[in-house]
């Protein structure tokens, strides 16, 4: 054993796009490759681009009813019924057609397009630290595309962690490009986002080919804490992220770093005991979550080398 | 007569917040103001914080039925019985408190308060060129807030004017801050809007209080022409603003210039024969709209001097 785990070839991918229907760069990808998939075709593979919410694309909204990408609980899977939301119906058609969730028949790979109002680069998130082949991905993707920067959010946290769209697939992944106001198309991040699945698709056939990836690191920002805006005793929003913090994501917040400008000009400090690194900082999407920022520590995680297993 | 025209005081102001419910700076800066209006209050003056449309303000959407920036039209404000869309009766109700429109009993001033996505940072909206009133009221602002540039948009144009929230006042003045996403509060779009909303009570209370504005000119950019996406044959767009025009509100495209980057890679250029200077690049209520820009000319407008009617 020389820390080179032996993996199953992954041969069946999806691209998901519209998971929230006022995110239009993975809506116009996905629309693009639905016309013509040459792009993303690759040896080997099955890469199939799929409209994940057409009615809240159709409307322009994230959702209709409740949010797709936090709809994919067992509950939500095994209701019955006719009166079920828009949504736990479609995520019931989408459990269908790429899992059952946590089945062998279960798609290898769903990568799920989103983006985010938020100053956050290109940014891939990951559900669980033990997944040697997503962290082999990220860390394929990382350097593929350096200089430029591509942060890692990791998302296990027993509390904040949500039942994703995504997580119907044996490998989950979400790439969550910024700033992008919803409703808009801005050609630098559309094209942000075609060139990190392209290198995700080239990591996986030369995967599936057999090229070996060693033993590495992945630097990863993991998620601790959920911060709030500060409200008045109507439960109304009282200040707003402080001009210092807005658009600083990934970037280190320290005690004493000014957090939130209250509308009368004060200003509202960190108090935390450590350096924290914020994102999401201010995202639209997550004013009815009663969320101003997400709050991240620095880690490395190790990943073991891998290799397709021989067939 | 020395140029110097004798207008009436302007005593009752109205400020508009929310006539489009995801445009979060004017619906916080109301807000605020309904709670407390200490700093709207004015000597002489009547100033009025509004909620435009409350409900799309709840729902955090542009509009419940339809867009109430665009309602204010004769037939809609003689419309009777209960069946209508929603901004149409509060198109009615405005009427009445703030109007009637064209009456003597109307508003002096609506000053209404709009976000954009686009890059067009402080922007006066007129809806005359000969308002001079008002022309005088955008010098003054413009100086006031000097080095920082504040443009004025000039939208009297046939066929492109549209029936505003504001238009039934007397002097009818839109405030268009950005870039900002729909449903986000950023601090220095919020705290620009503020500013300029001062400097215009501030010039009301001068004019009121007998200070007399000399004849000056003042530079707008008029509204000549809407231009859309490029869409294939089934109506979709098919490219998106080139990134050497996205976030260039207000300079100048030359014949020749790019204009459109289609998903393909190619480049869309302006074949128009003279310069223009586009503005609401890329705005996302826009894409509805069938607007990826509009197409204005830059013009110097001379404005009357003016001093209040003595009573
Ligand atoms: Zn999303
Ligand atoms: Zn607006």
């Amino acid at each position: 054993m020389n820390g080179v785990a032996s993996l199953s070839a992954a041969h069946r991918v999806a691209v998901f796009g519209g998971t929230h229907g006022n995110e239009l760069s993975g809506i116009a990808l996905v629309g693009l490759w639905l016309r013509d998939g040459a792009e993303i075709r690759r040896r080997g593979l099955e890469v199939r681009p799929f409209m994940a919410n057409p009615r809240a694309v159709q409307e322009r909204a994230r959702y209709i009813d409740t949010d797709l990408n936090r709809a994919f609980t067992p509950e939500n899977l095994s209701f019955q019924g006719e009166d079920l939301p828009y949504e736990v119906k479609r995520a019931q058609e989408i459990n269908q057609i790429f899992g059952p969730m946590g089945s062998p028949d279960a798609y290898d790979v769903i990568f799920d397009l989103h983006n985010t109002t938020s100053n956050m680069g290109c940014t891939l998130i990951l559900e669980s630290s033990n997944d040697h082949f997503n962290l082999q991905m990220v860390h394929y993707i990382k350097h593929a595309v350096a200089p430029v920067t591509c942060s890692v959010l990791l998302n296990d946290h027993p509390r904040l962690h949500y039942s994703t769209t995504r997580s119907v697939a044996k490998h989950p992944i979400g790439l969550e490009v910024g700033p992008q106001p919803q409703g808009v198309l801005r050609s630098n991040i559309f094209e942000s986002m075609r060139l990190i699945l392209k290198h995700a698709l080239d990591f996986i056939e030369h995967f599936n080919g057999g090229v070996e990836f060693l033993p590495c690191t992945v630097e990863v920002y993991r998620v601790v804490e959920r911060v709030d805006y500060p409200r008045d005793s109507n439960g109304n929003i009282s200040a707003m992220v402080h001009p210092d913090l807005q658009d600083c994501d990934w970037e280190p917040l320290n005690p004493g770093d000014p957090m939130f400008q209250m509308f009368d000009g004060r200003t509202v400090q960190y108090k935390g005991d450590c350096t924290v690194y914020p994102t999401f900082i201010n995202e639209a999407a997550y004013y009815e979550k009663q969320q101003a920022f997400v709050m991240t520590k620095k880690e490395t995680l190790n990943a073991n080398g891998i290799k397709v297993t021989k067939s």
